[in-house]
């Protein structure tokens, strides 16, 4: 990967819970979506915007319309877990995300995994991103994409 | 149990999801939270009101100001669960539940619970319940609350 | 939709509950691959085994290697909701489910997707079907890939 | 509260996620449970174990027998919230925490709650805590029930 790209991907960390394990002995494959959600959080408030000003303040909801993951090793109980975020395009209405989650103790990669938002308003119609966060949210944008 | 205290609880079933067991091979202790209100919305719905119509309706909310689940046996992946659940009080502005989770296969009590409830309405305020729904509720109470 | 293709869905029901909505007063998206599970398990039962069965039995694991969902349209608290789950492919050490989530009140779709799942002992390791659960899981795949 | 009192709760942080609230804006109840599981790991942790590592070393397992929550002021969807955990008794058998919940922005309590546990080996059988753990638990006791 490029130092380019490298700067690209918002990083956050999250601790394994008991309550997302199951009885298999490892986490349950849906939680891997709740991670892939803090990460895109992480990413907002790295570019200058908070998820939650956006949704309360211009009544903004980014529903996401597609989700894709592909899991590569088990998740553990109480392993450090690093989420990587990226914006892979953000377009007036509507914005699709990438993402890699990894084990911290030995940086293995444990599932990858996109999707895919588009932009409402509380009543469910379509809309535009807000300006001021149309502009933030191109600003994470990957080099690839400007 | 007396034949008229049998009929004051409310009965509904749910098959315990592998998402909700835990790596030690049981169901994770916060599902009978969830468990207790799927209980409480069919007891709702079993006494002529849907909770969510009150909700949308009404707006009226009925959020949780305590909490109490005495575990006895482990629920476990698979098993069909009997929530039995019944009305302790009904007041003007709040409401107290109580449950038992029960094994259906054998009848084993798995976990035994209460919550109680205020009325609020959208802001977080305080409230009376709407007066249809308080003759509902208060129509749900055991026997010997009457 | 031929008759044929029809017999090959198993559906089941689930009532959406208040914990797997959000503020956004929606289904959370991650539930939905946890509905995918109850459709899974209710189609092996629907084909004459017990998927906890076999896992004790026989311990054979299916964990999911990769997951996609098409949101269509979103849940709300208290529908009623149907999961029809179909085999695509059963192969020996490998299984291919396809589901569409639909409301029941006017059978309106809400979500589609895929999951992959490959055959695993307990320590992790890749197996075969053992060949009881091959032959059912089999006999549950659609026409078109006898 | 005294500075012995004090130095007696572990503190860890988590961040709400959407996934955690609710269609009434606020989290979900349940959720306050799994943040009391993060508290007690990290009190294990601040005292020199890893529950993760007496699970799996000793087989020894810390089911819930009792959860008592008192929920103060609802938590809402990208709060910062501190929780702060203690060991009220620590038994050759049982052990039992208390927690509080607080918004980190303004140290508003937002719950309080008990847990109790009962030491357990795999099979579901009542156990000694392991000699080492039974120490370090014992160490994290309260200055008054020393």
């Amino acid at each position: 990967m490029s130092e380019a790209e490298q700067r690209e991907w918002s990083e956050t960390r999250v601790r394994v819970r008991y309550a997302e394990t199951d009885q298999a002995g490892v986490v349950y494959h849906s939680n891997f979506l709740i991670w892939f959600e803090v990460g895109r959080v992480e990413l907002c408030r790295d570019h200058g915007f908070n998820y939650r000003d956006m949704e309360s303040e211009t009544e903004t909801f980014l529903p996401v319309t597609e989700a894709h993951v592909k899991y590569r090793s088990p998740a553990r109980y109480d392993d450090e877990i690093i989420v990587r975020t990226r914006v892979i395009h953000a377009r007036t209405r509507s914005v699709h995300f990438a993402y890699e989650v990894l084990r911290a103790s030995d940086g293995r990669l444990l599932a990858e995994g996109e999707t895919r938002h588009i932009v409402m308003n509380k009543q469910g119609r379509t809309k535009s991103f807000p300006p001021k966060y149309a502009e933030l949210m191109k600003g994470a944008k990957v080099s690839v994409d400007k």
